[in-house]
């Protein structure tokens, strides 16, 4: 009989992350795999995520709408509450062998919660890390549901261990994420133009010569002042006098304040330089930044693939705090001074080489291959 | 200005636990007390708990049913799915400045993401501890979710340190419900019939010249099994030919094969020697098993309170596996022969001295005084 | 392509009443047949319904355990609320051409504003009839939900088009579950002992020489009362000296206060001459019906199947109340003399003629053939 | 003791018509107001209508986020579970007397059942009405749930009755919405700049000489063509070269179609005469209205209000379809010529004189009246 590997995205960065996993999932003889969608993949507004995975040639075996519309706090508990309540369900009818959650992002705990009190058992991706915000505090609750870890550094590794869980578990397989950036590097060459393919509002812009990308996501503990550290990094690249293109955040807490930045910076006309792009499919989003000069903002692209990819990197405030980086990130406060010093010492040092810490390309296949041979045990006990 | 702590109680058990705190904090100056009862706690089948809390003159400020009925590990995913949005509601409503949990049950998962999600600190009681089944992911999880610990032994403290939280966070407090013990302690005698004020079903029993106590509940991993693992302890007690008070099970996936082996039990006509009760309140519970001869089943009160107390007990099965535990503590594995064996040699041995590994009877007072003077912080980093 | 029909079944007596219909279903060329549980047809403690269901070759397209325990007004609200959110993810699965809604339990709304706000022709049976409760109000609010009509008797088919119903969406079938009864006339003799088959709790009675049936569920006005209105039909039926088989009431607000009226009327030894039954399959409780001299209660079973079989009915209180009736009912209020004289009568009397009001067992085919024709449109406009 | 009675506003224009009702009801003795805001009533993006009640000065008593997002039929019923669910629990807590719901949006279902099945009175304003799509479904099956009326006109009140409602618990009121349109009246002068109020997007145009509204909302049935609909309004009214105020729709499945209209228009730069507004407070808007020239879409403004301000309007398509109507409003189907023509006819013919089909303007104190008077009863049954 078929292992039956059961594949939870709940976010367009999290199929971005999980492809790779899922291709070599397919070719493996003896599992079958389900995808099951929900949360804000299902979401035009964010980027749906159902085309791109169908056009990949994958079958969704579930939809799950469950995104409490409000965007705060208390609305990310109930999105939540509801997630669980409908996976809980899914789960009884699709009877997974083994259930696969993604990182970090907040609604990835129905997933978790709702695989470990049904006894099924859990595979956790990108454990061990440190970030800044609540990511931190959900990823290693989800270490603590979690059966078998795949983990990208040997940092996480070690701290996956030191939490209690059995070294025997805990896998190093490298970030899948870096898996397309390798694919990328092998054909670079960005065959479509965006603006065309990929829409969004503001000028179509001249970037042959050089541009900065800007992808700032709001901090959840700091919700309120989302927008004024988006107004901040705004001004910044706004002075460099370059093409900027600037992408809408996720669905979180305070992704309303971001959003409002980037219509009140284009209702005051200081959007001369700027696109707006909401959605760039994988690929060609990592060619893009590839011919980058620059990457600003929070996103962790700039820490993972970035460093893979050695395109220089300005990382805004507190969300990647802690996280382990390469040589290519300089870090800045949320102040646009700041954030224009760091740009401009990027643009004049250029690209660097590649660096291996998150990942060697390979990443996928060797958790899909994990995934069809782990005990599916759910017993655990603290390893001290 | 008051700081509002509130406390979820969300089942019979974890009331008696918390009681003592609720009353220090109660006498707190410059503490505002806020009760919120949610899932089993409100149904009379499981022992309603509204009814002890306003007989303790506490207010209720909010009731949230929660319990999704089917007793399976579905529903358990379910109960805390809905217990989570409606918590997030109430908490929004509440407004509170520090949310306390308790221990480890399935449902506490709801308070503890509500908590976190919404920024509001977190404290957690009984975290650190090792036992069987599903309660060791939920009280880990729990912990890494929780931004102030108060644990019972200096091994919990060990445990929740090298998790990765803060060691000035982790307060060694002793468990609360050795309080109830201690008071019990001091005033020792049973003024109540318990047949007559608490009801309950089977035969009105002589138990003046000694009598067993059989508390078992379901183990969660093992919950087809449930019904099966109860009729071996009800057929190890029967044959002592001594008087026996059983007790309805906890709301928890397998409580129907408990019941139904009571059942099942009772139409055989086998429970001669028995009585059945839903519930008990805690003094009276505590003073009925000081005057017994030997607790049987798998509720960590034979191994907390008991030892406290002296009372011999005998653990059956993997639901207190790894649980630190004092003198009075024998295991019998679900054979009734086994159980047999183990309950004869308590009952000739006698009863213990008094073992102050889970505390002193002062964990009430002093884990409300640390409630209303923690600083009230929620970013938390891996402390590596 | 097939016309998929989608069956949502919520209760056990509710599957009783489609039976037929789906039986027929299952024959018609063009049409394929979704099956769907839910509510408390999932749960055991009300006899859960799937293996009956399954003995019968139906396949579950899809099991929603949405049941909110507390059995109170505010849980059959909240149970209603989480029927309709997972039914709603339900139907987008199963894309159902055709939706069935049977009669009028309150979480069958859920049912109804699923399909009625997703666009699927919602068929509703039973509906333009008369009773007290909150069932009035459910059933008509569902008749203008629903866009075919497919009812009981003459009566009915005006009310449902004096509501505004358009008259050629409305089809007098008879009821469906007067089909099962006509079945049962023709092989009228119960080769089964109740006793053994259906266990039950209470003593083995010797019903050779006549007995009668209490069924009497919880009027939801009035829930506070139930348990003291059970009391007087417990009484009213003891007092007769004859054999009663009495069975345990539905999941509804009260029906808690039904089970102690029992509970407690077994404490006191009350019950010498009864039996305890939770649930008998269809035929064999037909059949038991037609054995014996009188049902007493307030089940709707008494008034519809029981005027077909000619069984004397003692009709206790409001829950019937305004619904067309048969010769062979009589009424009487929540008193035991009350009741015990009416019952009185009935044994007296015995038997009655079959009458037609409520079909002539052959509505399951009649139903099943219009489902299969009906047109599939939702756009509706009161017809005045 | 004072009557409780509690109105739950779902939505931004619910608040509009249900506010002199809630003034009146303020100054009433013995009346205790609770305030519940649910669904897009708590959405910035579709105008937050908190606001906007506490500068009226009323508190708010609870607020319920229960929008599912997703903008389709799926989850408008998902929305609907999820506000009863709540809605259920918020009841539970503020224990009203009598529950106030507002005409026919389809989260409305929430507070009807959670009302209907807690047997807490409901009182339902706007009843008896007649239009297409989901809401006319809505609209009856509430009126089978509620218990007094509250109606706009002899027929709706005629409609009501004929549907078996007790013709002594059905009042013709008139429409509270004209009751604003009646203060305007008073005091027409406009004396705000809207842009600079209200901001919105696009060019900043001079209105004095003459302006039409355009306001369309998706239909519900025909969603996926929500943005075909929207395209010929736009282009319809861009052909008469004066200026356009031009409104953003409410949230329903289809609110997208029309956003996604609204964007293309703008990119393609066809936006010269064009103003683009999320929100106008009640009475500025009713001033813009009497100030324009004709109001062009499908809101039912333009068949309450407007007939009573005499403002010309060209109705649109199927979603007003049915419902009565004064000499002032033109119907057009969903294309830009006939679209075009009407508006023209209505632009020649200039302003109409009043027309006191949905009232005199005193609905809300007269509505206020009776919820203070009306017998608290829940038993109905038809009256036929």
């Amino acid at each position: 009989m078929s292992r039956k590997v059961c594949i939870v995205v709940t976010a367009r960065p999290s199929y971005s992350r999980i492809r790779s996993t899922m291709l070599a999932l397919r070719e493996l003889p003896g599992v079958e795999l389900q995808v099951v969608l929900a949360a804000s993949s299902l979401l035009d507004v964010y980027g749906n995520v159902a085309e791109f995975i169908m056009k990949d040639g994958f079958q969704v075996n579930a939809r799950v709408y469950s995104v409490v519309d409000g965007q705060s706090r208390l609305t990310s508990a109930k999105t939540t509450g509801l997630g669980l309540i409908e996976l809980a369900t899914v789960f009884d009818n699709l009877k997974p062998d083994l259930v696969v959650t993604i990182a970090d992002r907040f609604e990835t705990m129905s997933t978790a919660v709702a695989a470990a009190y049904m006894h099924i058992p859990l595979a956790h991706i990108q454990g061990g890390e440190i970030t800044g915000s609540i990511d931190e505090k959900v990823r290693h609750s989800i270490t603590k549901l979690a059966d078998t870890h795949y983990v990208s550094t040997d940092q996480a590794r070690d701290y996956v261990i030191r939490m209690g869980e059995p070294s025997e578990r805990v896998f190093k397989t490298g970030c899948p994420s870096i898996d397309i950036a390798a694919d990328v590097l092998k054909s670079p060459e960005l065959t479509v133009d965006v603006f065309e393919k990929y829409g969004g509002v503001g000028h179509i812009l001249d970037i042959a010569s050089g541009f900065v990308v800007l992808m700032q996501h709001p901090v959840t503990n700091e919700s309120d002042t989302a927008r004024k550290q988006m107004d901040a990094s705004l001004e910044a690249v706004r002075r460099l006098g370059i093409p900027v293109l600037c992408f809408w955040p996720n669905l979180d807490a305070g992704s309303d304040g971001i959003s409002r930045a980037i219509r009140i910076f284009r209702e005051k006309g200081l959007d001369e330089n700027f696109h707006f792009f909401k959605n760039i499919a994988g690929n060609d989003f990592l060619r893009l930044l590839l011919k980058s000069r620059c990457i600003v903002g929070n996103s962790s692209v700039a820490i993972r693939e970035c460093s893979f990819l050695g395109v220089p990197a300005v990382n805004v405030g507190t969300r990647q705090q802690g996280r382990e980086h390469g040589p290519n990130v300089l870090h800045a406060d949320y102040y646009a001074d700041e954030i224009h010093a760091a740009v401009s010492k990027q643009l004049a040092h250029g690209h660097y080489e590649s660096c291996h810490l998150y990942g060697d390309g390979h990443a996928g296949p060797r958790i899909a291959k994990l995934l069809g041979e782990v005990p599916l045990e759910t017993a655990k006990k603290l390893n001290y």
